[in-house]
């Protein structure tokens, strides 16, 4: 049967809760730009797939995930002025994320992952948790737990190595770069202009932020560090080591005792 | 090319716009309960498809379908308690449609088509507008113009005849019934569930609603009326007449000079 | 001794309610305008009057009437635009309606009536309902229970047919028209300008919406369909039928065990 | 012709506004406990009544008034926990106010006077002219000029002796006291319960205020001074002095140049 | 050991509060213009210093005081257009204190001071307070107690009579004048730039507000009444008379048995 | 003449602006707890005192700090769970933020700096730079530039290295441990507890957050990592380093021209 949650009725779901709720998954990407190669639904797609992946393996559900997500940030996604990003402010993504926790959890559904594929999403999930949780208990709905991570904090040192054979720069200068890419290749290869993978030294930042922003320091391409060592290999490396990892933890955190 | 917004790099999205916006339409679907025979997401698979379908027709683009929409309605959806559904408030619906208009037009998008699936959606989508409008004017974003639309608005008297050989009773009431189930029979033939389509008589509700929701007038499929009559030689005959109707209107909309 | 919730004092209201609540009726209406012959204040002058009627019948109190609304939209009330038309911003509304709502069951008033004069309110009554339900219960404030409608919901086949010999139309394009106008002759009389009733043709719309609001379709007079065959006569028919029918189901409604 | 807004078409509102804006007041206020002898409306009745009155001297229109305001406080009002009192929250209000004055200005009506009847209103309305200001500038609307006040703090010394013969507590106390009861005596004789009026010490509050709110201070009655003194003729003293003071303050107000 | 709560560790804290919460105090000030001759914080120093010599004789904390408050009104604080002001809107300014008075008790910190400072807060406190309330009894915190007052309302006639000899115009019109600089001469001498103290009538105020400002009644050093009869020697009789009466008060306050 | 926005006058800041806006610096802390040897107010002791380090060397003025920051999350502050803590909700934050950030650029105060101290503060410090340059381009006011940051991205590899001889481990785990204690012994050694300076183990976090809080891997004393090796010769090192560095980047970041 399928793991996407959108394509069963609402008598199977009902059937498949009966023992107790499924795991539900919640990727949480972006429309941004990724540079000249890689479509704007990236951070979408990315953990989409992945999700589909863990759930295929673990018997979770994955939920529709969100096509859009906050602001990129020039440092870790080129910046929300390139042309084809579409993002919401910080007040509405925490309360559209707030509205599907709640929704999940009140409809059973209490244990909920929110699977980040967008960087700058990060600190607004956690608000959102944070507001569900205490919307739930006010309501009375108990036992929710909600684990939330982005993929790559999956990535073990022995991936990374095998990803940059001389060295993270750092995840944020990551954007549209090597990782992004490989993934891309083996997960979604007819989306990748794989003609048109950028090369270049990585963007140098001042140590502090401007507003407005100062394009300045900002590479041309939307990409942040070079990608040319991008391969469909070191895709498969990082999705054949994250899935299994991800799957394992899920157990993990979903079977031990909630705290607070 | 494709009509996929996120399916585009930046820089082609950024060539295509040279020579001013094409037209965005953008999805607007629900995770709600239809019946034992369609899946949970059909309000985003309808309006989804309807819109690559238009936008093949017209050189439109399709922004990323909303996944999540307002709260299902008893008399038009079946009710929100429902398992599997999974809705927002109406504040951050609005705040998010809002966000994602303006953004679009921010970046010189300012045709966009709000291409709604899901009847509970239609009031909120219409402040989202508003609001949207009025925020692009403070910044100076200037004409920005929004057509808005459920697709079964579009539905010709002979198409309905041919729907409904002994008349409509409502749209409400066709919630999960014929003409929905004809279309996903039509273009989503994997995702019904032919062998549960349910028959039986139309709900009856009194001329008023009630909260806590009554359960009571709502069949126990959720379907509020018979889908007995579905098919998709039905759906064929929608899609083939709403599709064109829709592109020509869209040529229309966007072809006369905005008022106010 | 009067009906009218604002004419008691505290120590009357507090004598009335010992035996349990009494059923609160809150007529919502709007400030827009109502063609050339009616006053601005129509869609709250016919839910408060009516209200009161049915209060007179069945013990229920009127609380003060809603007198500012949401937008006027072109297709039901001939749009926003209009001189005269002030409104509320969909949030505010829906927060100003949950606040009543709190605060009168906080106090004990468990029984409300939404009663609607303005279709644009309807949807936002909705999720002011839900909102303060879902507040009550956070607050351990339990047994509220809240009934809505518009007035004409309650218009029979039979009133209907007295109304419009040839046929309904529907009751969008009833904005200012047979419906509302008869109405307003046989209660407010005085406030009707009987010679400047408009006649000439519906208006005829797209079957989508347009924003900013496209004016060449909406009637200059902004009634949306001929009020010619409007009277006294059939206001009394529609008033003499409704009053009855919604005091009837407010005895239904709130004696029946709420659900969920 | 009627002063009132609502008892006007938008075509007679048009011809009107024609030579420049006309003042337009919005009473301001509250469904509140008003001891046993004044009707919960007190606080709406008042300023409305009063309005109209200035209205007629100066060809200014009454918008409708405004039925719901802040929570009583025990100080000023007795306190929110009196049966009857039903109350907005501070925001909830706020943009309530902003919203109207905001939409009236948008429709040309950019003369407006915020004619306060409730104590606890008067930050707020100072916040929501705050508001609208702002948002109007953003907007391109401007010229737009709110005057504010309580009618109460027209009153002149003489007027005051009058009233209080032996000297005034402070206009605080005054609730449901001396003051409100002449003016309602006078102005709506048959909404005061003449043999409910009460007698009694003052209300002795500590100089700082407690919450939950401490209903010890309060007198059971709701009324925070003896309103034996009370009158028709001290009302009419009131009313005949106030209203022509505050007709001329009008003029004066809108005459003089606005600043910032 | 202190009495500043943010110079404690969390775990001297703890211990503090092991025998049930002490009182915390919450000193509420603003950056706001203050004549001439007192900084722009002047309203937060006050209560901050004040706070501090009652948190020494009760045992009572002082939290971090508030630097920002709501905006100056020109009655009472001169304008918020003085340069120097910087202010926060009042919903901004509710939730703030709200979100710190529901933080605090969350942690078992349920003896709450609104200590004021500055008079164009107090209305919002009183919103916050209600609020905090509201959401902790959700959430299920019970025994909150809040109390609220701006340092002024302790004076005492005696003190008010050695302050003002002839006799107290109005406490709004105190700003930046007698009182205020005498007890900012006795508590923070250096801040204050004696030569420049201002003389001069007090501003003579219509019984109306205008927004936008009318800067024409607004005494051009935004001092609203002459300072000139100030003295550190009148300063110190009013801490020496205040502080013993607020630590006696807030005895009495939190000893009492909360209603409602 | 002091560096403290708070202490100066009116006027003075008047004459200050003269000649163009100085840069104001918005120091940015909390109120958590930061183990068994340093104040809960140690985030905003640290920018605050940095702030007026930079400031003697610029000529600019740092405005009051804000004491309370967003919640601290296990992974970079122990958790918002420990006892003192006290903080505010996402959008309570932002919206505080935005609102003084506008309303300094309001008064000509258009060159601002976020000067973190609170690592949890940083993306809503920059949703509310968002917000505001928005608001404030909506209302007309121009050319305003925002410089936000974390005073710990300007410590060079030199600095780290004598920080760490033995490496960093990461600036998360940072807190209340090597670096914080160091620079608090240098800055304010009377708030240090020297003797309970605890040692211990790293915590070990799994690669994903769970809510509500697993505080399994929290160390009981909130610290994050050892601050064994704190003195206050390496605090002096990173004040020395930083201040100069800091200081010469706002000269950049403010001399050249503002982008978007």
């Amino acid at each position: 049967m399928t793991v996407q949650l959108d394509a069963l009725t609402w008598v199977e779901l009902d059937r498949l809760t009966r023992d107790g709720p499924p795991v539900v998954i919640l990727p949480a990407g972006s429309l941004e730009q990724h540079g000249p190669h890689l479509p704007l639904g990236t951070d979408r797609f990315m953990p989409a797939r992945l999700a589909a992946l863990v759930a295929e393996r673990t018997g979770a559900l994955v939920a529709p995930a969100l096509p859009y997500g906050y602001k990129s940030q020039p440092k870790s996604g080129g910046g929300n002025h390139f042309p084809g990003c579409a993002s919401l402010d910080a007040a509405t993504y925490i309360h559209m994320v707030r509205d599907i926790l709640c929704d999940l959890a009140r409809h059973g559904l209490t244990k909920i992952v929110l699977f980040d594929g967008h960087m700058e999403n990060q600190w607004f999930l956690t608000e959102a948790a944070d507001l569900a949780l205490r919307a739930l208990a006010a309501e009375g709905v108990v036992g929710t737990r909600i684990v939330k991570f982005g993929y790559w904090t999956f990535i073990t040192p022995e991936t990374e190595a095998a990803l940059f054979p001389d060295g993270l720069l750092s995840w944020e200068l990551e954007h549209a770069a090597v990782m992004e890419t490989s993934c891309m290749l083996h997960l979604c290869p007819d989306l990748v202009r794989a003609e048109e993978i950028p090369d270049g030294p990585p963007a140098a930042f001042p140590p502090y932020d401007v507003y407005p922003v100062d394009t300045g320091p900002i590479p041309p391409t939307g990409v942040l560090s070079s990608a040319a060592g991008a391969s469909a290999e070191k895709g498969r490396i990082v999705v054949e080591q994250v899935v299994p990892d991800i799957a394992a933890a899920l157990v993990t955190a979903f079977q031990t005792d909630p705290q607070g």
